[in-house]
């Protein structure tokens, strides 16, 4: 790469960074409750769980043993609102995502746009790497994806595929699903091969039945999936895991963000890779 | 690492040098003329092709427009038998392989140990990463390999995926095939996606007629697959094809190495990882 080159990358970076944080000011404010999908290209969205101090630890265990489904990006520390600094400036768990759902004893109890009434000083809030990332890195690498194609959502589905437990937290991984040729399907390994810490390589392709579903047109979420002739269904480990988790754990209390709705910060997705 | 442990990986990687270095001295003295197979473990060892200056000009072409089937390790220089140093002491490609076949005209003629009467002023030698680096890599990564497992030949079948024409050279990929489970070949692809100086990911996975095999169970070469339930058959280009481009191509003469007696270097497989 030429010095010239280096310049306007990193130019291009800055301005994405300003974006982000621009984006973040106006989640803050109020000024933007909406979806983020889309929005702030090129930089990490994260998805967020928030647990009182006493199931933490457990929750923390539980991502380390199953990095597919919960990989671990970053964590406060208890009673603490705000992120290290590394993945973004004064990054705010209280109001710097567009949506929160509250969970009381593992049921969905209400959605807010704000924690700050909500915040306890025993509550640590766990960062997760999301598929924006890898789906970013796909459509780079020349990669189409059928749900963006087709402006539908991508289709979960629940699988026979048991996460490690760790103490209370328990249960079946959620699997997202994308079409491709095998020869693209090869390609979109070898891509998400570079992004362990965004569900990384997928779980399981080609026959659903050996992963537990039984009807692939019928999904647990998002929209049934059309999948063309000769194409193989990729099956990749989804950050919705967590939320299916914490319904069999039933945690006294238990804050996510609202799907689609995540964590903006000042990480560039290729920061992301390696 | 600890200062230790490194001191004994190098004292290791030191000892499997010695070894190859030895082994290659035994194929020059006329102790060794057999297969390669397994000898001088962790140590690459490459395809051979050898064309006269005239042709060398555009199989260099050729190798670079198809790196999956002829991914070009080194290559000497007109006339000089020793390879550069990077990739062996004093490595000379007139000796250094345990055997060699000679195609004149596209056709074999006939198979000699020892290339020092036929040496040409103008040949150029080129030497290409084998399946074998990639294979010893899968099974460091925990996969089990069928002909390996059964002592059987890797089967290899032509394919209808056309190679990118360089002057004269054109044709067929060749194609080697290794039966695994989804979440097996997921991890193959991961594995082989490291070496991309070793044929790198594979071509196709799950249905042999999408790249133009007719029959699984009658390969071209090797011995026809045993594969299992839920098991689907992956294909990699395969270091075969150079000679099947050769018998297309038809140049006054061609020498390669015969298969399974490779030319044994200097550098370790993961060095040539990345």
């Amino acid at each position: 790469m030429t010095l010239a080159l280096a310049r306007d990358e990193q130019r291009d970076d800055d301005t994405r960074r300003e974006e982000a944080r621009r984006l973040r000011a106006k989640i803050r404010s109020g000024e933007h409750h909406g979806l983020t999908t889309g929005l702030a290209p090129g930089m990490v969205q994260l998805n967020l769980a928030i647990f009182p101090k006493a199931w933490a630890d457990d929750f923390q265990r539980f991502c380390e043993l199953n990095p597919k489904p919960c990989p671990l990006v970053s964590m406060t520390l208890p009673g603490d609102p705000v992120f290290p600094s590394d993945i973004g400036e004064g990054l705010d768990v209280r109001t710097d995502a567009p949506r929160y759902l509250v969970f009381r004893d593992g049921k969905l109890a209400n959605e807010v746009t704000d924690l700050t009434d909500l915040w306890q000083d025993d509550f640590v809030a766990f960062g997760m790497g999301c598929s924006y990332s890898f789906e970013e890195a796909l459509v780079e690498g020349g990669l189409s994806l059928r749900h963006i194609e087709q402006g539908t959502k991508v289709p979960l589905y629940v699988s026979n595929i048991e996460t490690e437990p760790a103490g209370p937290f328990r249960g079946p991984t959620i699997l997202s699903m994308r079409p491709f040729l095998p020869e693209d399907a090869i390609r979109a390994i070898e891509v998400t091969a570079r992004y362990p810490r965004v569900h990384g390589t997928p779980l399981h392709f080609g026959n659903p039945a050996m992963v537990g579903i039984e009807d692939i047109s019928n999904p647990y979420s998002g929209s049934p999936p059309v999948i063309h002739q000769n194409e193989v269904p990729v099956f990749w480990a989804c950050g919705v895991t967590p939320q299916i988790i914490v319904e069999h754990a039933k945690p006294p209390i238990c804050i996510t963000h609202k799907p689609g709705h995540m964590l903006i910060t000042d990480r560039l997705n290729t920061e992301l890779a390696g």
